[in-house]
């Protein structure tokens, strides 16, 4: 452990990860606990703290942190910087705890044509983990519960903006009556003929979302066809997958259109994700790529570079 | 109770609800029961309808009823008509309980310019009851868990589409992160600066549908909003309903365009509800008026009449 020169924590509203880096930025090691902000009673952040780095609290370096715990509800807030956001304006917006516990990434915001604010909080790290040098402008999307499509170039996120899909699908699998038939989740489905129909039944509503009726009209089909027998119970979930995932992608790509040439999407996110991802882009005409893991731990060790943390 | 000649029952999901009604059709009483199809143990219909019934039982009339009853999971299937579905054809499709406790109105499908299913059970009648006599085609909303748009034409349902706006609201609510803040429900808000507070929001919502940004990248904005401030917590709700009801008013008209002129929509549905999609149709420049409660029934009469089980 003599090498360590940076604990690099991602600390989101479910669980937190704590990533051991050398003085060039490498990873050592990793640690994760469920110790995310929601599960954190009575603001009790130090303990916390000291549960996710183990005999790892002994280390005297810095530790960086992004995510949920520089919110209102987290240990400290780092307010919002405004985009377009440079490394060294994110740098210049970090802010320490009060017992210098911990130095926190603030997170960013952006307004749409019509002034209506959008918000990332830990993303703007993983971005800037995600980053190559050049001029051009390319486009970025973390999946994920809150999906986020951003638009970055250099050491510069310029815009952004946040789709609800991946909470979409859950509450409505879970507590609507889209749910309410036998199904299969396709994540925990190990049989060789229930993938392949799951994944045909994704290519289906990736193709019903190209047609691009008004989504909560397209949802409502996800129980017709159900009821009709177009669709077997056990792919209802892998279909309504494609739909909002193929919607999301569609929005997402019109958004991005006047300002990225046809350079790949970088996707950020696990893998199984991603290449749904990557499927329902090369079904909108557009090239993908798969960045590596670990964008949270490379970006906070870009940040504290910046600010002198590493050497 | 000499003068009933028809038992009317709209036997839904949740509830169920009987009126009794004489020769001419005049509804003379009613009564409701949480009897709906999801409430019946292994179904013991006969025995809740006794339950329903009362000592109404006794009385020697035909028993006519709509809704989940004629599915699958009800009494006894009564197969889907296709769309256009005339009052005649509709009552082609009646079917009879086993033990003939009940005569079952068949629900309505149709297909869209992709060949997607659309499916109502229940609110066929509803039409049925709205319906006015002439050569115009007309557009008839009514809202709720699953919101349905037809064109209706004389004695004639020429088609539909359902919208997920009510079980959308409500799951996001009850289930998603756009919940998760202290609120007022607008319906059980009593206090008069609170009130206009919600119509404001939910007028700021229909506003905001109106822009037509992408609906599950609109649908954040009730968090970033709510958590800039730029929304206070207890208006969260009646800004969502106004997005979400905006949007369904947009969708629907811009279905219906084509087929009808500048004929006020009919809309039939509780008054609180019927209120706020008026106010939506307002706004997008289409004028509007509440049809009187109890459709159901008049929609089983026009059934029963028909078939001669009313004189």
């Amino acid at each position: 452990m003599s090498t360590t020169a940076l604990l690099a924590i991602d600390w989101g509203t479910t669980s937190a990860r704590v990533y051991r880096l050398d003085a060039a930025g490498r990873l050592l090691d990793q640690r994760s606990a469920p110790l995310g902000i929601s599960q954190v009673q009575e603001r009790r952040y130090a303990e916390a703290l000291a549960k996710l780095l183990g005999d790892w609290s002994c280390l005297s370096v810095p530790r960086l942190a992004c995510g949920m715990i520089g919110s209102r509800q987290g240990w400290i807030e780092a307010p919002y910087i405004d985009c377009a956001a440079s490394l060294d304006r994110l740098a210049a917006g970090l802010t320490r705890t009060p017992g210098g516990e911990l130095i926190v990434v603030p997170g960013l915001i952006t307004r749409d044509g019509r002034g209506i604010p959008d918000l990332m909080r830990g993303e703007e790290t993983q971005l800037l983990g995600s980053l190559t040098p050049g001029d051009a402008t390319r486009l970025i999307v973390l999946p994920g519960t809150h999906s986020k499509w951003a638009l970055v170039r250099g050491d510069t996120v310029l815009d952004f903006a946040t789709y609800l899909t991946g909470e979409l699908y859950s509450v409505l699998l879970a507590h609507s009556l889209l749910g309410r038939l036998p199904m299969v989740d396709p994540a925990s489905d190990n049989s060789a003929g229930d993938s392949s129909s799951s994944d045909e039944a994704f290519e289906r509503g990736l193709q019903h979302a190209r047609c691009c009726g008004p989504l909560t009209h397209d949802l409502f089909a996800a129980r017709t066809l159900a009821l009709t027998g177009e669709l077997q119970p056990h792919e209802v979930a892998a279909w309504l997958s494609g739909l909002l995932i193929g919607r999301e992608v569609h929005d997402a790509l019109a958004w991005a259109r006047s300002h990225v040439a046809g350079d790949p999407v970088s996707i950020v996110g696990e893998p199984a994700l991603a290449a749904r991802y990557a499927q329902a882009l090369a079904g909108a005409g557009a090239a993908a790529q798969q960045d590596p893991p670990h964008a949270a731990a490379r970006g906070l060790a870009l940040i504290a570079r910046q600010v002198g943390l590493l050497g």
